[in-house]
Order: C-alpha cells, then sequence, then structure tokens
C-alpha cells in the first residue's frame, strides 16, 4: 500500500527516509507451533530496528506493517520519526518484523522448507496474525525486551498490534490500531477477488511457478482490484475524472489495440495498470496469497466465550483510528469495534482522521496522521 | 445485474413473468453510421413489445436494459407491470430493445459481419449509447411511432433513456433515468479490471475464442467484480457475514484444495463464485467488453459547447432515481446531475430509493422502485 500519485518511485513525496540502527535476521529456535495446528520449522524473522534500546529496557515500540510492507519503516512511514512527532530515534527503540509469509526477508512460500529442503510453494501453511504475534514475542525475548512502551500499525499492522495487547496484556502499555476491524463481508469478497487474479493465471502453476516466471499478470490484477479498495471515489475522481490516459490515447477511437471491443484508456486505467506494473517488480504472488489469508481469517474472538472474555483481557492503553473515506475498514465501523472493546472493560478511545485518501491515508498522510496521534 | 441471494433460478423471487405480445427481430435498412466513424450494415435489432398500438399511436412506452438485460423487460422487471404500478398491459404498449453489441439477438461481437461473412469478434466497433438510440429511433420510425409517452431504464438504460430526451426532444414526452451518472473515475476503474479480467484469460485469445471454448473464467471473475459494486457492504455483512461457505467449507483448515495458501471459502466467496459460475451460462465475453465500453464512453456532453448547449435541448419531463446505498452511482451524485440538468432549463425532479441493495437496488427491490414512481 505504499504508493502516491506519481508514477516514480515507491517513497511518500517529500520523505527523507529514516536509516536503520541495525536490520538483519532472528532465527526461531525449534518450532513455531501454528494455530492451523501445523508448524514452521526454525522460521526466520527479518527485522529492522531505529535508535537504541535504553540500559532500563523501557523504551521498545514495536511497528507491524500491512500487507506489501516491509520491516523498513523508517522506509514506509518515515513521518511517523519526524522531530515531536510519534516516535523519536533519541528515546525510543523501534523495532519492526517482517510478518511471515510476506517476501520481504522472513520466511514465507518463497523460503526453503528445512522439514523437505524444497521450496514451501503452495505447502506453506496457514500463519495468522496470532502467529505472528506469538513468533514475534519470540524474537523480543531474545533481544532482552520484556515490555513494549507502543505497539502500533495500520491495516493487518492494526491487526497484529490489537492481537498483542489481547495474546500479551502484561507486555502492552499503549497501541493504536489504525484502519481496521476484522474483515467485513465486503473486505472478504475484495480478498477473494484479488486471491482468483493471481489463480487464474497460468503461469500461477497452482503455486509451483519459477521465480523466474512468476503469475505478473494475475498478481497486477490483483494490486490492481486491491488500489480500488485503497483509495476512494472523491479522490479518484478530483486526481483522474474521466479524463482520457495522460499518456495520449483516445478512449473514443474506433479501435484500440485489440480491435473495437478496447478503446484508449482513461487516465485511471493508466494510473490502475501503472500501479500494477510497479507492484509486480516488488511482490510475490504466494506471499501475497498467504497474507490475504492471515487477513482473511483474523478473528480476536476466535477461541474466546465471549467478546468480554477476549478484550477483558487487555490492559493497554488502545487508540482506534479511523478514517472518513476508508470503505474497506469504514470509520464507522472502526469506532463501533472500538466501542465493543471498550464496553467489555479496556481503555480505548476512538479517534478519526478526515481525508479522501480511503484507507490508504495512513501512509499516504502521514503528515495528517500524526497531527492527529499527538 | 437480474440476481437475487437466491442460488437458483433467474427471476425475481415471488415474481410472475409478463409474457410479451410479440417477440422479434427488426433489420435495418442499410447502414448504421455510428459515433466512432464506422457503421454496421444491416443490423438486426431484437425486440419484444407488451400491451397494443392503441390507434392515436401516443401510448409507447420504450424500456431500455441494463448491460446483462435482454428484450424480455416482462422477465426481469416484472413487478413494472403490476396493477397500479408504472406500465399497464391495458393502457401502454410498451417497447423493449436488446441493445446492439449484446448477445441476447441483437447485432453483437458474436454475430456475422455481413461485409466479410466472418464473426464480428474484436472486430465489432465501438456501439455507443447514442449509436443504440439512433437505431432504436429507426425501429420505432418502422412501427409507425412517433412519440414516446414514457422511456425509462436503469443504469446504461438510463444513460439511453437520457440520451433519447436530448437526441429526440419532440420524441420524449418523459423520461425515467433510474441509478446512473456519467461513470466516474471509480466507475471507469472497474470497468477497467473486469476487461482485464476477461482479456488475461488465455481462452479469451484475444476475442477470437470459439463459442464453444470462451473464456469462462475471465468472464466469471468479471462478474464477480461487478457484483461487489452493485450490491453493498451493509447487505453483504447481513446476509453472508464472515460466515464459513454454506455447503460446509472451513476458512481456517490448515490446507485447502491448493495447499496452505488457500482455504475452505467464506460464505460471500461462495456466493461470488455461484453468480460468475451462472452468469458465464448466459452472457457471451466480448459482449460483455462491447458494453462496458458503451458505457464507459457516453459522456452526454460530447460534442455540445456546454451544459447549458446539451440540456437545453430537452423537452421532456424528467425524474432521476439515486439510490441511497448505490456506490457505483451515489444518490449524492445522481442528485447533482439531476441538478445540472435543472440548472439548464430542463424539468428535472430527483427521487431516492431508500434501500441496502446497492446499485443493483432498481431491479432487486421492484416493489420499492414502484412505490417511488408512482
Amino acid at each position: 500500500m505504499t504508493d502516491t500519485f506519481s508514477r516514480s518511485g515507491a517513497s511518500p513525496p517529500g520523505s527523507r527516509i529514516v536509516e536503520p540502527t541495525y536490520e538483519g535476521d532472528f532465527v526461531l529456535d525449534g518450532s513455531l507451533p501454528l494455530e492451523c495446528g501445523r508448524s514452521l520449522l526454525c522460521p526466520t524473522l527479518h527485522y529492522a530496528v531505529y535508535g537504541r534500546l535504553n540500559a532500563a529496557r523501557d523504551n521498545a515500540v514495536l511497528v507491524c506493517h500491512a500487507l506489501s510492507g516491509s520491516a523498513l519503516v523508517g522506509s514506509w512511514w518515515p513521518e511517523i520519526f519526524a522531530p515531536g512527532a510519534v516516535l523519536s530515534l533519541e528515546r525510543d527503540f523501534v523495532i519492526c518484523i517482517n510478518m511471515l509469509g510476506s517476501c520481504y526477508g522472513s520466511t514465507g512460500p518463497g523460503s526453503m522448507n528445512p522439514e523437505t529442503g524444497e521450496i514451501y510453494g503452495p505447502g506453506f501453511p496457514l500463519v495468522g496474525v496470532r502467529d505472528n504475534v506469538m513468533a514475534q514475542a519470540r524474537l523480543l525475548d531474545s533481544l532482552g525486551i520484556r515490555k513494549l512502551r507502543l505497539v502500533l500499525g495500520g491495516s493487518i499492522g492494526g491487526m497484529q498490534a490489537l492481537e498483542w495487547a489481547i495474546l500479551h496484556p502484561d507486555r502492552v502499555e499503549r497501541a493504536l490500531v489504525i484502519g481496521v476491524t476484522p474483515l467485513s463481508a465486503m473486505g472478504l469478497a475484495l480478498n477473494h477477488l484479488q486471491r482468483q487474479a493471481i489463480q487464474h493465471d497460468p503461469e500461477w502453476a497452482a503455486g509451483r511457478y519459477l521465480p523466474q516466471r512468476p503469475p505478473r499478470r494475475g498478481l497486477a490484477l490483483a494490486r490492481q482490484i486491491a488500489m480500488i479498495s485503497y483509495k476512494s471515489a472523491p479522490l479518484f475522481d478530483e486526481r483522474f475524472g474521466r479524463n482520457p490516459n495522460r499518456s495520449g490515447e483516445d478512449p473514443w477511437a474506433a479501435d484500440g489495440k485489440l480491435g473495437g471491443l478496447t478503446g484508449g484508456r482513461f487516465d485511471i486505467a493508466g494510473y490502475l495498470d501503472y500501479q500494477g506494473q510497479r507492484f509486480i517488480e516488488r511482490f510475490d504472488a504466494n506471499a501475497y496469497l498467504a497474507i490475504l489469508r492471515a487477513m482473511d481469517t483474523w478473528d480476536p474472538l476466535r477461541g474466546y466465550a465471549s467478546a468480554q472474555d477476549a478484550f477483558s483481557r487487555i490492559k493497554a492503553r488502545l487508540s482506534f483510528i479511523g478514517i472518513t473515506s476508508d470503505w474497506l475498514f469504514p470509520g464507522e465501523e472502526v469506532r463501533r469495534f472500538a466501542e465493543s472493546i471498550r464496553q467489555a472493560g479496556a481503555d480505548a478511545d476512538y479517534r478519526e482522521m478526515k481525508s479522501d485518501h480511503g484507507h490508504d491515508a495512513f501512509l499516504a498522510e502521514q503528515v495528517e496522521l500524526v497531527r492527529l496521534l499527538q
């Protein structure tokens, strides 16, 4: 979800990038048991840290990234580190860990399964949001970090932040949960469409594609489907309207490249195509499927007798942030979700970010987000 | 767009079907010049009529169908004919004409091009909304109908209804334009996604597929993408929520059919799959592309100096109907569109249909629509 309306470059416009103090791998000792019943043997967590852990070890902050993010939070969320913003390189020790299932260094479908010596591919198990949180806790243990001053994230990152507060109530002081609830039926529908776009690509080959021959068109279409849910209709109208594609194409031409059934593209189509192309250069199709499944299956109440049962465990102070134009996770739904958690006795407030950027606002309008969090 | 939440049958639940008085073909004499510069030689219009033309020939009503509709308005919009509803078989002579480009009897990409003796396929030209209106006028001429008491339609049918009032101001007394404006950037985006879903299917074969080997998976995915824009998030939540698929599947299972990257489906996914499968049994992929293009390119101002110039031509009394939960053509946008037409001097009112059914409400909640139109 790190994208702007610029058609070149990957970082937010005008932003400096914050360099990590350290970036490396942590290999879990032994097996990580998974909620689905399977396990991962000695999985790797790729992570980055910013700032320094203090002597009391009480200045740790965990940032959880979204679907297509990486451990390099200083690259995709730099404004969070701006002077006086949410995080401080002087005060905080910030950790960001690439999700299991991803393709940015942690174990995922493209990794070798040490039990078989072969690439996981479609055999990669369901690694859910809770599984990630359990793995992250083991990495923090290894760093001698018992308590988090703050855990925060947007989208599936926010799912992790909340699970941290539920699964490890004594380890979290404060959590920021941004633009997220358990996926609604519409959210599940959008993921179902994206999954099919990838799996219908003949190059997907039931998940056993070669790295040099991935299902590019399918992944690009999946990304385009996602983009319409990350942005908003008013923003699209403002930026693209019904303009012909800026490269100079005529939607009213008698014939397009493929005859009369297609014409020149509108500008919004050129934009979506560009976003799809950019994405396939940086993301893996099976990793995408793995994380979609983690997102689909996240239900913080699963396994508890009631909402009361799950949410009354929480000791952290929670803030939920909704985005006015978000239709993947509507602000009003985030507000109601926060309210249900408050009613279970947790300390939870709700704040709303006014933005036309839709779900993507927490990445696209960082300065605005920081203002709301201050 | 004729679908319900039932998983069998194609007609609205509990509705009788109204049988046409006559159903047949009209072959245009000579050439139909098209706005894109090309022409169609002797195209066929398949049409159905209901009731009888009176001696004064002043009781004609034209119904324009939506993307996947047919000339059989009595099958897909039966409640419009209910006693005391919008149309009366005793009073009115109702005509419905299958759109050019469609696959329900009128000339489309699957028809033979009389100039070459071959199937048009991807060579089928851009036949826009105005081209359809011009062709429909020639059919009405042949029936001796000079004036329409009423022209009405939803979605691309509403585009046609409005174009009738603009292109033939002396022939239309009243028009009902339901759930439509020129496509917004988001609407263009959704059509772009659907187009790619079809064109990425290897069976599409650049539009030259054999009728017995069509791009089924691509068309099914296109339909599923469309379905999310026809319905609403609240309706999906109410009907499907986060339930597992009713056929009995486990979204949390360690492995699905294709390994751990996929699991059992949620109910919304089962619903969408079912809608996709149902659709490929009744619709043609190239016809779908042809009508998407007609929808994309419709701009009632194209070729006029100003909105004033275009809309001040209108002599008909217009009513615009928006649907509260429609996010493909939001009610508020329909209201603004109606207002812009009113400001150009036309007689245009706006009415709003309260429904959770989204864009599809004009087909899914016909009784409610009739109440609003009475």
